[in-house]
Parts: C-alpha cells; structure tokens; sequence
C-alpha cells in the first residue's frame, strides 16, 4: 500500500481522489490514515472503537461492505486495520502533547460520491492523471482534501511540538447522506472535547476566503419508509385488499401537510417512490424516503415526530404494516465564540487569506453538527471552518475539483486557530 | 283526544295527517293507536316496553321531546299512555284468536317529515281543510296512512275473528333516517314471530298496484363524526394546533377511497360538513355526517368497518380526538317465498288490483329491513309490500299525498295474506 | 351630534369607545371627524373621495350598510357629510402650512370589532360609563384611541402652526380583517406623500414604550371560495353527482401541501368551511376562507399564486364551478430609517418615554403596510409606530382597554416626529 | 421453420408451446397460421393488412419488435410472410365455401406472457420436453391451444366442405392487457361478419364442459400516466420546483374517490408507481398506470372520461406537464342468442360434453369483447365459448397446463356452432 508519511498534503489528496470510496466503504482511506498516524505516535482508534456501530444509517449490504474491504486489501491496505475495523470504517487518533491542557479536536469526512468522473482534459484530475480508477465513484465534494488536511494537522503540530494540549482527530465515515455524523458523535471520544473544529473546502468560497463559524445549517432527518399491504384482484375482489399505495399516497399527503412552524423554518420532502404491483392488483406493496428539516435541531425533532404520526397513522388507515428505517441524521448548531475568534484571528494573520469572515450561515447540511452538539451538551466549544477553494464546477458535479492551495492554507489556519485556544 | 274507534281508515288517516309527529315525538299518534287497541282487546305494549330504549339513534334533545310530549298532552292524549311511554314513543299491540296458530307481525310506521305543507287548493289536504298543522312538519311519506292501514287490519280481523293464529301489531317510530328500526328490532317481541309484513304506499306506483316481495334495498349506516383538535395562531403558532379540519378532510378523502366490493354494489357518501373557526386559527372542530351502503347487510357491515378505520386513523394523523355517534341502520333483506306467495294470491285475487307483482327491487331503504332479517334469523319470515297509491307529487316534498283508496285495498290484501300463512 | 372640538382628545375617544362601529359602517366616526377638520381648515375628502370604492374587500350586505348609516343619522350624524360618503367610510384630510415643505401623512384606523363588551365594575369603560352602547360591537384593539389621536395631531399643529409642509391625516375604514388598507391605498391621495406615520397603541407594551419601526409584518391575502357543483342521490345515481365537497377537500389537502418558500416563512390556513348538503346527496355546495400569508408582499404573492391554482383545479377535477373573493389583503414592508430616526429622536426626548426602541418586529398583520408600501413605491418613506398603553386584557377580548395617558404621549411624540422630517 | 401441416392440432399446439412469442410479437405463429392457411386456399391478410396498425396499444420498443422478428427469422419463419408483416403481428384468413351464405368468424389469440416456465418434472410440458424455450415467456394462458384450434376450424371444414358460407379466422395478437382486440377491431374485415365466435380454455372448468355464452365481462381501460414536473433543491428552494410526485398523488387520490355508479360496478386501480428523485429534490418525474372497469361498455366509458379529468386537474394543481398513453382497452358485450342456442346445441350433441352450459357471467375481460361489439354495431350477432380444459394450476402461473383433450373438443364444438348457424 501507499505510504502517506512519505507524501505531501497534495500528493495525499491526490491518492485519495484516484481511489474514492463512498459511505461506509472507506477501508482503504481508514488504513491509510492509521498507518501514518499510528507512525505519529498516535493512539489509534478504529472502526467499532471509533464509533457507536448500532448508530450507523444507510449502510449498505453486507456483500458490499466485503467487497470494499476485499478492494481495500487488493490495493494493499494492512491487514491489520482491517482486522481492527472488523467491517466498520473511520477511525480517531489521539495525542495528549501536554496532559494539562485542552482536548482539542478536529472533525473531517472521508467519504466519496456515486458519481462518474469526468474524463475530459480540462477536468485537472484526468488531464494530471490522478481521476477516479472506481468506475461510478468519485470525489465530488472534496472530502479527498479534508482527510489530507486532518493528516496535515498532525504532522503540522508533529513538526513543531508546541501545542499544550492533547489532540484528538476524527476520520468520519459516510458524511454524504448524513449517515455517519451519527456513530460517531455516539461515543465517549467526544465527552471530554474542550474544542472541536470541523471544516469543508469550497462551497463556492474563492481561494483566499475563510469562514470562521459557518453555522446554522438546517438539521435533517431522513427514513425509508415501506408500506406492505394485501394485494388482490382489482376486479374481482378489490375488497380483500390492503393497499398500500393507498397507504402511501395518504402519508404523502400527510407529510407535505405537516404544519409550518412559527419558530423557523421547516422542509419536507419525499423522493424514491415505488410501488410495484401491476395495475390489477391491489397493491401490496409501497416504498418512500421521507426528508424533513428544521430550523433547529429541536424544529426538526418535532418534523420528526409529526412525520412519524402521519406515517403510522396512514398505516392504519388502509390496513397495511409498515416499516420506518432512519437512514439520515444531521442535526444544526451554532458556532461558539471563542473557537469562532481562534479561527477569525489565524485567519487575519494568514498572509494568503483574503477575506476572513467571522461568521455565515450555512446553506447546507453537514452531519459534523452531530460532533459539534455532542461536544457542546458536554460543556465544550464548537465551530466549522469554511475554507475557500476555487473550483471550476460545482460541489456532486462530475468535473468537481478544488484548487490545492487551499489545502496548505487550511491546515495552517486551523493549527494555528487549535494553538490560540489551547 | 280524538277516539279513532269511531272515524273510518280514511278519517284516521285524515287526522294524523293533520297533526304529524317527526321521529321519536309521535307521543300523540302512539297514544290513539294505543287507545282504539286497548279498546278493542289487545295487550299493549308502549315505549320501554315496545322497543330497546338504548339502541334508538338520532333522539331529538330532551327538551325537544318533553316539547313534543306536552303538545300530545295538549291536544288530549291519554296521560296514562304518556305515563306508559316514559317519553319513548311505539307500540306493540298483540291479541291471540287461536293459540295454536302461527305469530304474524304486522309492521307500520308512524312518524312524519321536517316538511313544510303545501297550502295551495291544488293540494287536497289544504283544499279539503285537513293539511298539517303543526308548522314545519308534514306527513310526506304517506307513514300516517300506514298507521291508519295498522288499525284497519285489527279491525278487520276483530270483525271477521276467523284468524287461527296471534296477530301482533308493531307501530314503530322514528323511520326516516332509519333511526327507529334497529331499537325496535331487538325486543323479545319478534323472537317468536312466525311471519312478519311490512308495507309501504305509493314509490310512484299507482293505485292498484301490489307488489309482494318489494326486497333488498341497499343497507345503509350513518354517522355523526367530530373531530376536536388544538387551536392555535395560524400566523404565530401553527406548529401548536392540531388540526381537526385536516383530520376531517383526510377521512373524507379515505372514506371515498374506501374499495369497491366484488359481491355487490356499495356507497359512501358525506354530507353536513362544519367547521367553524376564523381563517387565522388552526380549526379546533370539524364535524361531518358520513352514510355508508352495501346491496347486503354483510357489505354494508363491511364497508362500516373499512370506514370507522379511516375516521380513527385520520384523527391519529392529526393528533385529534374524535366521536362517532351512529344516527342511522337500516339492514337489507331478502323476502321469503311463503308470505310473498301469501301477498301475490290475496293481490291476483283483489278486485281492484290492476298488476299483482311477485317481486322488485326495492330503490331505497327501510329499517322495516331491521325487523324482517331479526324474524328471520329466528327461524320466522317476512316480506315488505308496496301497495300502490297514486300520488301526484313525489315523496318528501310539500304537496304529495296519497290517493285514500289505497288505504282499504291495502288493509284487505294484507288481512288476506294473513289469512293466507295461518 | 357630538361636537369633536369641544372635547379633550380623552373625550373623544370615550365618545367613540361608546359608539363602536365595525368596518365599513364607520358612519358615524367618519362624519365627526369631517367636522372638526372641516371646522380647522382642512380640505376633507370623503368616501369615494378618500378611497378607491371597487378595493373595498369584505364589504357587508348594503342593507346592513344602510342600517349603519341610519343608525349614524339617528345619533345626529350632519346629513351632508353622510351624502358625502355616499354609503362608503373613511376619510382623508389635508392642511398645507408652507406649499414648499414636504407633504407628510399620519394614517389611523377606525373600526371596531364584533365582540360584546364586558359589563363588571373591573372593566373601566363599564364602571365609568363609556362602555358600548351597542349590543355585539366594541372597541376591543384600540382603534378609538388612534382616531383620537388623529385629531389631536390635526390640533397640535393647529395651535403651533410651526409646521413646513402639508400634513395629510388618513382616516382609514375596516382594519380588522384587512379589508380597508387595499381601497385606502390606491386614491392620489398618497401619490405625493414624503413621509407617512402609521400608528398603534398597545400590543402588550406598556405606557412609556415607542417603537419607532415596528415593522415586517407576515403579509396576508384572505378569499373566500365557494365551490358549487351538482347534486344527486348517493344511492341512486351518485354518477351524476358533482362533489362540491370533494373538490374543497381536494382544495384543502393541495393548500396545505404548497411547498415552503426558501426566501422566508409562509403561512396558509383554511377556517369557515361548510358544505351544507345531508349526508344522502352528493354535495352541491362547499364553502370556505383560507389564509395565506408571507414574510414579504412578495412571497405573499406567490403563495396567492398557488394557492389560486390549486382552488382552481380542485373545482375542474370534480366538475364544479368556484368562485373566489377576496376578502383580506395586507402587504409587509420595512420602515425606512429617516422615519424611523425622527420617531426615535422625538421619543428619546419625550419625558415619558422609558424606552425608545429603534425597532422591532411586528409580529401581526396591519394593512397600514398597504399604504406604507404605496408611498414607497412613489419614492417616499414611512413607519409603523407603535406607542405602548398598558392594558390589562388582551387585544380582541371583552375586557380590552387601553392606558389613556398614552393618547397624549402619542400625539406629542408623532407630532414631533413629523417636525424632525419636516 | 416447422411445417403446421404436417402436425396434429395437438403437436401445433406443442410446437408453439415451445416457442412462445409475447404480444405484438408474435411473429413465427403468424407465418406459421399464414402458411398452412395459405396452403389451405385462404386468402391470407397479415399485420397492416389486418389490423389497424395506429390503434395497437401497448407496443414494445421497435428494437424489441426487431428482434422478435430476428429470432422468428433464425427459426425459420418464411421471409415472404414477415415482410408482409411489416413489424405488425396478427393475420385474418377467409374462404368462401359458399357465395350465398352467411359470414362466420371465428376469433383466436396468440401471444403468451412474461413468465418463466416452471422445469420440475410435474409439469407435463417439462416432462414431456415442450416446455418454453424462450427464456421468461410462457404460454401461461392457453392461447397455443387457441391458435391450434384456430387451425382445427379450418382443416375441419376443408375436410368436410359442407359449410354453406364464408369462414374467416382471426388470430388476434396481444391480447393480454388488452392491447390487440381494438385494433383488430378496426378493419373492414368485421364490417360484414353475421356471426362471430370466440373462445377460451380453460378458466378453472374440466374437460366436458362448454359454456356457450360466456359473457358480460367487465369492460376495461388502461392508461400509462407520466407527469414531468420541475425539480429544485428541496431544502434551498422548495418553492422553485413543480411537484411531479403530488400531482400523482392527488391524482391517485381523485382516481379511488370517482363516485360508484349507479347502473352497475366500477372498478379502479393504479398500478406501477415511480417517482425516483431523491429525497432532498422536488420530484420531477411520476408515473403509473391506471385501470378503470365497468360493467359494461357504456360505464367503462365514464370512468374513462372522470379519470382523465382527475388526471388532467391534477397537473393543472401542481403545474407539471403530462402525458396518458392508453395501453388496454377491453370492451364488454352481451352474447347474442342465435349463436349462443348453435354452440348450446352443438355442445350438448357431443359425446364428451358432460355439461353444457347456456349461459355465465365471465369474471375476467377479454378483448374479443371490441370484436364482438364491433360485429353487434354492424348488425351481426357474436359469442364467446368457454372450453372447460382440466388444467392442474391456475392461469398466469408457472405450471399452467391444458388437458389436450379439450383441443378437438373446441374443435368439433366449436365446428357443429358454426354450421348451425350457417
């Protein structure tokens, strides 16, 4: 396997971006993290000690879970950590610099899309060579970049030992789709963190841009939701059918009449309909994934629970069972002053950045609400770093990309932000 | 009080026409029924002691029989009868001529319609001075001529005596909306009858028409739905309302979504909708009344289950409570061979029957059908008869009446159909 | 009729408190102010001369109109200033100081409420005898103490006259339900207004509270909608029925299914709903009033364009016909900040203002903004001022009074606001 | 290619069995039927000359009608019959016995279905190896034996030539779903048939019993319904998006609530819903397919017009495009009684019909039923025989099977009608 010690920051992003594993997949990046980190000197933690395993959503099917791992192991990845993640991607590593002081923390994804890449020349990864070797599977929003720049966290402080502090990084799995923020904030990890850093690159941000607290984001929860009925003939015995088309239409119904909310703003959705049966039958059966939003991670408790009483009581109406699975969790937050003014003045001080902004709203969802909230319920202090990278296209496009300069900057930023508030 | 004893069939009709009685308030009607019987030496049985007082359905308020029951006192019914109904109108009246004959039941009802009466000389009772006085109220459905039919068959038989069986007599209130059916149903009374006739005049048939086995009209259920849910600002708060509009709305959609039924014709209907609350505040109250039917009293069972399903499920969707009051039941039946056998021989024989029809498809409903199908689940018969009387205008509006000619023809065919089971 | 002049404002708006008169039958109130301008020297401006007839919304029957105008005539109303009005309230005033200063306009409602005044000793009106003497109307939101106030404004620069421009005094119609703001807004009257001050007393603040922008109310638009179909028996023939109910039905589920709005909140309730029709005939006839409402004018707009489209096609689905009348329209908008300075400057110096408030949110609808935003659009400026009363029952209740020293810290405050722009 | 010829009617009906084609692509039956009835002195009409080719329904891709033409040619299907074809399946074949007689039709279909041939050895065509050969087709519904005794008609009159009229046989295509009938319907090859038979196996009858007329089918209709709406981000700008998924949903909903119909059953069912945007997009796809039935034609129709109301107003709701494909279209009829009395008679003069019954109400639909309406329109009179064929498993399954005996069963029947009514 690739040694990442032996890489720089880019050439690390560069390895990720050719090998992109999505959510729950990332046997090979987890490898490859422990590796260099257990070289560090760090204390690893993988896979079920990294994170809460019961809590995981949206994981894909056993064979697939396999066949990641046997891929990871055909490119070479130490048997050992796969044994250690025993099936189970992400991983934290740990570093107590100076027992006195803070536990600081930093939060980035590993996970890639579903999504073939570009393979034209003015797509920088194709022309250079470093593009996607999975088919269907790319880095499409840069998380390539934050995995490298969590590995550039620990050589930065490695290089220069003057942090009084014990630092804590956290390689999340499955961040797309909000699947994995969930496990991972469900472990004793976070429960001493006197600060967390989480941080994205891009977002339409310029080179040159750094957001402090980017925050507020709505928090989301997702469901796969199935109706299973009775199916009969529709001309001969419509009677003795349970329909569970019927079920669903009247829980969609429902959900999109789930009442706004005076304390902010809400969103629902339903995507991913199926109902299968032939026109004569009564049907038997009806699949639906259900998105609702919030303004607040308490706004989207209560979309939440409304959400559910439509579902089952749609349920009911029509006689059917059904089945709720949690497939997607992102809660919102807000950013802490004083892990907001450590970025805000590294920012400042970076001869490269631009425009240091101390605060914006976040327009999307990043399930690292789930850490920062966890962290915060604790006692500590949270913030997410918006760190600016041109990029031609955007963000879950197949010609994504992010200009590398923005990597470097962001590991110093961030280094320096954990100094001033360790 | 009027004394019936001494007026004719025609001149007993004339007089409960000029004094109708809505559902349940037929005090005075029950009251000279139940004199002329007693008169005439039968054993009467008045209000708690002719029907089951818990399963009337759609009871006027207190205040409004006690109303209705003055009113009767007024016009000088005999307060020892009103004593005996307790404020439950119908009777059952019985006299044996011979203990070792069969039990036939005769089945009249009594109770007139929330019409207001033509009063034009085009309209006989007004021209010939004996139109409703009782304002809003009218005997539209020819129900006093089936009381007046009721006394003419005991009289026929106490003339004649050559009856070998009991007669039993069961002048049922509250018909229309199908209220008084079901209570009058489930007494003792009918367990031992051997055959039992119903009868209706006119449906648009002319005089001298006799229709023998006029069955399975469409069962029907009905019920009075209330949701109460939580109001709240529209505008501040809607996230604290529950709302029952969306409750009623979403039953109704479920309700009309309710399958077809592959055994026979069903319906579902909703009517009397309210909801009451401003624009700006999420509606706390919804009510509606909602009928269902089937072509059998199994479908019409069926189609109730399916129902009170979704008006539950819908006030679980909104987080509301809810009411469902039943107000009416009417079953369906089928007529027996015997008494429809007895009825076509008495009618082929009649001189003045025209068209002697064995049997046809009842269009509406009659909870006389409730009373048939308890007779027969005991063993006994029953069929329901239409005896024609030309009538210009149609049921239920302000100028039918019925032509008086019918009211002998109808009391000699059913006394000779009578005759014809002993 | 009473004369205005020789009263305090005090008086004044305890003559109008006893003589409530709901929207559009502002008769009365409209004729006495009429008079003390026209004695002061302004130029007044009634009826169809002050507002724009066919934008009335929400007009009563004409025959409860004329009885309102009756009732004024009785109370002495001057018969010239009723023929002015020509069965349409409201008023606009004018007085020009010096031609060469900027024309500044003060816009006060006048309508009352359809709730019965309470009539016990704690209720202030009642235990000194001010309270209404008209059964089922009351000044329940203060709106007598705005037209007093209106007046007081019209004396204060009378008895200085160290006024440079035009003062222009809107005496608007039928607040409540936002009814009258639409009509008052689209005369010339504001065509040319540099300045225009809205006011409200209370609101829960107390007596010694400004606000100088109340501002960002949630806009609104209100319509009846009346879905007519065809009848049928549902038993019979439910085929040739057109389900007025199921097209409101289907109306109500599509309103509350208009999707939020990523611009700012939304809001959308239905309330009044009946449909009338018994339970065994397809319905004929629903009606109902929905809501809707939007951060801003715009959003209102949008969700009036939806909720247009869904009404629309619920009737086309269900092959009825509909009628839609608009019956409530209020705008938002944002007070600008030169108005907003001098209401601030003019509070903060005011010896009974404890606390001058630059802004804040109005959290209901006032169709004030109709005008503010008319002004606006004609490239002048407005605010919304709200003027604490301490009050010890809430708006819209029997019990609703207002602190009456704020009647004259409210004229001295705006009138000195009006200077500061001036 | 095989040579039918040379084969019994029961090897035909092997040799097809082995070699299913499902509909409108039944290429090698049409040129093998075309080939011994040209052989035979027919006068051969194929695919456009037999059928109007714009009112097929439900017609695969061409490049699946091209390979089911490929795979007929690779099994020696002649060329001259496939160009005639032109892409189109189904022939009619005529020859005049007699100028001077009647014409006497006889209808039979072809196509199998998309089912995957049961392989056990209890499965007579396994074990007897003529089990499918095409994978996932199967001739699941006994239509090889109809084609066969298509066949057997005609050798039988040739054999005899006794027949004093003109026969003419239709082999219809696609008649499962409902695809072929209307367009076999629309020639003039119907114009001037007096009698028309058609007939079914099977149908859960033994061998030996022959239903003569076997009618009153529920009509049906079958529409592909597709909406295209808008997508947009559903958390960033609900309000951009047209809702596709709602529209089918209100539309589904207003498919379950068109009223029942008060002369005879209805019937309504959707089927085949998809909707496939993700969750966190506004859906910009939805499709279904819907099937409306009535007991007769006339209803059938009814629904049609009322559900393609529904599905038009809820376009019109949610602002989306969309598009119905019709794809089945069966209508019902009444049997005629002359060539109800001929098979009648015919059947109860064979020696090998146990019970010959007159008349029986068909469950299921068929599209001989637009045949037969078609020759009733022009004044001809038609049937539709039942053929009892003892068939251990139940139609549409992988296991069906025919007793074989019932094949010259059908034949001779089927054979004696004819000349009854010639």
């Amino acid at each position: 396997m690739a040694r990442t010690n032996e890489m720089t920051i880019r050439e690390v992003r560069r390895d990720l971006h050719r090998r992109p594993e999505t959510g729950w997949c990332e046997f090979r990046t987890t490898a490859l993290v422990a590796a260099e980190l257990d070289d560090r000197g760090y204390e690893v933690h993988l896979g079920p000690n990294a994170l809460d395993v019961g809590s995981r959503l949206g994981v894909p099917e056993d064979r697939d879970l396999r066949a990641a791992a046997d891929r990871a192991r055909d490119q070479g990845a130490t048997e050992a950590y796969l044994d250690a993640m025993d099936g189970v991607t992400g991983g934290v590593a740990e570093k107590t610099f100076d027992p006195a002081g803070p536990v600081v923390g930093v939060r980035v994804d590993m996970d890639a899309l579903e999504i073939t890449e570009a393979t034209s020349d003015e797509h920088r990864p194709a022309r250079e060579g470093f593009a996607s070797e999975y088919p269907g599977t790319m880095h499409a929003c840069g998380h390539d970049g934050h995995t490298a720049i969590g590995l550039g966290v620990a050589r930065a402080f490695e290089e220069t030992d003057d942090f009084d502090g014990t630092l804590r990084l956290f390689f999340q799995p499955a961040e797309e789709g909000s699947r994995g923020g969930l496990a991972m904030s469900r472990t004793d990890h976070l429960a001493d963190v006197d600060y967390l850093f989480a941080l994205h690159l891009g977002f339409g941000r310029e080179t040159g841009t750094v957001i402090a607290g980017f925050d507020r984001p709505l928090a989301n929860g997702r469901f796969d939701v199935t109706y299973e009925g009775t199916p009969s003939h529709a001309g001969h015995a419509p009677q003795d059918g349970n329909n569970a088309l019927l079920a669903a239409v009247t829980a969609i119904q429902g959900l999109y009449a789930v009442p706004r909310h005076g304390d902010g703003a809400t969103r629902v959705n339903v995507g991913r309909v199926r109902s299968p049966n032939p026109q004569n039958v009564v049907a038997d059966r009806a699949e639906m994934r259900v998105e609702v939003r919030g303004e607040t991670t308490e706004i989207r408790d209560w979309m939440v629970d409304r959400a559910k009483r439509v579902v089952d009581a749609a349920a009911t109406m029509y006689g059917t069972e059904y089945d709720v699975d949690r497939c997607g969790w992102a809660d919102s937050f807000e950013a802490d002053e004083r892990p907001v003014d450590a970025v805000a003045k590294a920012a400042r001080q970076h001869p490269d950045v631009d425009a240091a902004v101390r605060r914006d709203r976040m327009g999307a969802s990043d399930d690292a609400a789930n850490l920062i909230r966890r962290v915060q319920q604790n006692g500590g202090e949270g913030t997410y770093v918006l760190v600016g990278a041109s990029n031609p296209d955007g963000h879950h496009t197949a010609k994504f990309d992010i200009d590398e300069d923005a990597l470097d900057l962001g590991v110093e930023v961030l280094t320096e932000a954990i100094r001033n508030v360790a």
